[in-house]
């Protein structure tokens, strides 16, 4: 293969991805803000490029994989350099964790330059991406998710379409996480419950994770909670802010009522406001406990 | 083997629990307050008694499985006659959901006459019952477990073991059953906002209970949810209020705030002024989306 | 006037009522569990007795003042002595708080009596009682209200009718005890929002109560919250979880759900966890700084 | 008196408050987005023009009175011709309800002008704006806030001045809102708790807003929801939503939990979805009666 892919956005979720492209024979063009993180892709044969917009070839492919919103919109929105170069054929698959209301924007002006945008937003951690074992969420055009299909294949164990609406990735995407948030709320309180009526917090997670909810989300982070491996974090609490205000804006927006929601907002807030921004979001178990006088 | 064990409460998960003992050889005397329901068992070999302590022979077993705190505190505590009737070294297996507050008292008047008071909760419906396919939670004296294990790994796939303190197993049960009430909450609110954001309900759902939940909770109530299987109940919301408010005394006592099992409970409230009482606890699922005008 | 009243629970609040109708001519029979509580009042001219349904005469009218619920049943419920020594024509004038269940179990058994059951609870603090300033709320048979309103006008500055319900008169204090819980939940968020953008606290709660307002509620708890007048107590956390779990207890055998006093109750239940039921209810307060990181 | 005054905004609010300043001789221009709006005015002796800020002279000062954060912006931060209009020594009177963020963003462009930027919102609907009896929160720097005080006493009752910080005053009012719409939802679940308990609506709130709680916003308010005076709106939902977003925003960036916010932010959400975005606010006790099944 020897299809020509601009990758923007090497962290630490973009740069497993674009070293599995190398490794099956894509030619990459990268770009990084900060462009150490891309000096390892270099030396396996990716090319660095100095703006943003220059990893793009006309009617090719380019990935963002970038933190969030605003970073998404200053590279893909505040000009119009990325479509331009992109140009009619072209398409922006862009994987980041974004409103819906981000990605039709940039979709609807990518349109005047004749570029396809694809929402292809992911779950999982850094050490899935590296790993192969992201899902894949994915919308947009039939036929740029027909062209893009083999490059997904190679990042991720599966890839599940919900249609043509650009938007209807990153609902699928926040929904995903704001399930996973109110798992971490209800397995906190019941840890909880469990330790003030004596029971070991280990022996009843075993059980329920083996048992009823044995999949890998109650499993995971039964495990972080139990051993309340709240630093290094694996996903910072003020990030999971990031994600659970696209959640509530995307509710209001619709006007869907959320008060799931609103509560992990405010365990958010709240661990924040105590100084562990920087903790995983499984910290929002140390709040609960000394709600509980722990 | 010819154990001889009392038997008391066979209607829906009762009934099941008692054939598999009959079955497997065990000599059982039934008792049920709508003698009807023990027709069958007795064709099968039970022997049926008219009150509910006849059930019991010095030092043997009995198990009851009822539907709430009243229905064993009558039995088990308004008088003595269980107690005195299984006398010292008889084992009290109650298999029902009731508070620890309960399971503790009436392990405590047992003592004085001698008798164990064995807490055994179980997670699963009536067909789990049926296909021996309940998991059992296990609380009380050592020397008792001992002698009941038999006997339960006959009734379910697995047991787990959750100490001396007899209140321990029914709050297991509890934080389970809260665990479960807080899934349907978040699937429901999950649904609502994919679906006023033009996502296919059952799409977004299979996705999800293949991925990060794969898990008997989500795929099963997750399928409920999709097809809006209200009625005919499998557990109904009046019941799963009784769940919630057990849930919430015993958090209450033991001093743990739960603001997720206040909204569940609220719900279930709601649902209950709406006149869905006896639909489906996942009904919860119509006042979700009515909040939101669908 | 020459009425022969008993008075049982001579308390922060009904010694002071018990001393407004001495000092207005009425003959007093008084009874507290803790004799040295009644010791002024007879020295003021009541007749101590030894055993509370000892107050009563047949035809007459007894007032009880007692902490909660199970004190009143004790009295009143759990024996029939009270009821039978008032006997035909006889007045339970009930001023404490309890929930209208207990009310109207208690008026039923007084009815076989011949004994009428008023529930007249009452709004205002010990202070309140001794400036003759409570706000009476009453309910129960007209011909009885007939005959208590000249002892109530002595004891409040209003009586509110609230028609022949018994259990009326319980249902509107547990309301009003509601609201204020709310006003202290809603003002204490509300300062903690102003504190942490700047605005001097007492100032804005000088503004708020001069204005919009400008009532007892905001103004007396706004200074208390200024001050952070948590001990001595005022008004107990633990008795006020008291108080709402009366409210939830309503809320949920009428079926009506009530988020905001799930929240209220959760306060206490946090602050009661967190060491601190003794303080003033004003310090949840400090829980909702603490949330905030202050 | 002969000050020059610009006023932009002529709309419910602004109108009254234009025709005050008039009526006291000051001399007006005035614009309108709807130039019909200022007719009256016309006739009255002011100025019409054409351009927003052509109603500036400098060093003079301009009153703002519009709708949202986004016609501030329109007018007072997209361009800078208000400010240049204004020059040094002019002052920017703002008296929208805006959040503190917007007012210190415009303040800081203004002060490259010279000109001085005061947050002067209000609490008071329309009839209180004609009757003059407007309560005005004030911020920003003093020498300001002394040449704009003989204009305030024209408008309101009572000015309250929280300091130099010019966002001060706008978190004032956004806490203002807060309270009236936390006793909104405070006194809907209230009324529902008792209707649903056979107590008369009105006589109940009659009660309360005569003893406890004898303030304007719960007798008003009161009224409004016993009458249940739902159209024609005195402030609609939609707008209510506006200000519980700003609350909520300005509350997040604080880092501050507030859950009654929440709550009634949902309230409103809920309402909107429902359709009833242009019924008054109050209209959130509708919602609140139907999730009791009335």
């Amino acid at each position: 293969m020897s299809m020509l892919i601009g990758f923007i956005g090497t962290g630490n979720m973009g740069f497993p991805l674009a070293q599995h492209l190398i490794l099956k024979g894509f030619k990459l063009k990268v770009f990084n803000r900060n462009p150490k993180k891309t000096s390892l892709l270099v030396k396996q044969g990716a090319q660095r490029v100095s703006n943003a917009s220059d990893v793009a070839d006309n009617g090719q492919i380019v990935i963002t994989m970038l933190s969030d919103d605003q970073a998404l919109e200053q590279i893909a929105l505040a000009t119009d350099d990325l479509a331009r170069r992109l140009g009619p054929g072209g398409i922006h698959l862009s994987m980041s964790t974004v409103s819906p209301q981000t990605a039709r924007k940039i979709a609807q002006q990518h349109q005047l330059f004749g570029v396809s945008y694809l929402a292809a937003p992911v779950f999982g951690r850094p050490e899935a991406a590296k790993a192969r074992k992201l899902w894949i969420c994915l919308s947009g055009s039939q036929a740029a998710k027909d062209r893009a299909r083999p490059i997904l294949e190679v990042l991720g164990q599966g890839i599940y379409d919900f249609g043509e609406d650009v938007g209807a990735a990153n609902v699928v995407k926040l929904a995903g996480n704001f399930l996973i948030i109110s798992a971490l709320e209800a397995m906190s309180e019941m840890l909880t419950l469990a330790e003030k009526n004596g029971i070991a917090r280990a022996q009843i997670m075993d059980f329920i994770s083996q048992t009823l909810f044995a999949c890998p989300i109650y499993q995971n982070y039964g495990k972080a909670l139990i051993q309340e491996l709240y630093e290094p974090a694996a996903f910072r609490m003020a990030l999971a802010l990031k994600d659970i205000d696209l959640v509530l804006q995307t509710a209001s927006e619709s006007r869907t009522p959320m008060p799931l929601a609103n509560l992990a907002h405010d365990r958010m807030v709240s661990g924040i406001a105590k100084g562990r921004g920087n903790m995983d979001m499984i910290a929002i178990a140390k709040s609960i406990r000394e709600d509980a006088g722990l």
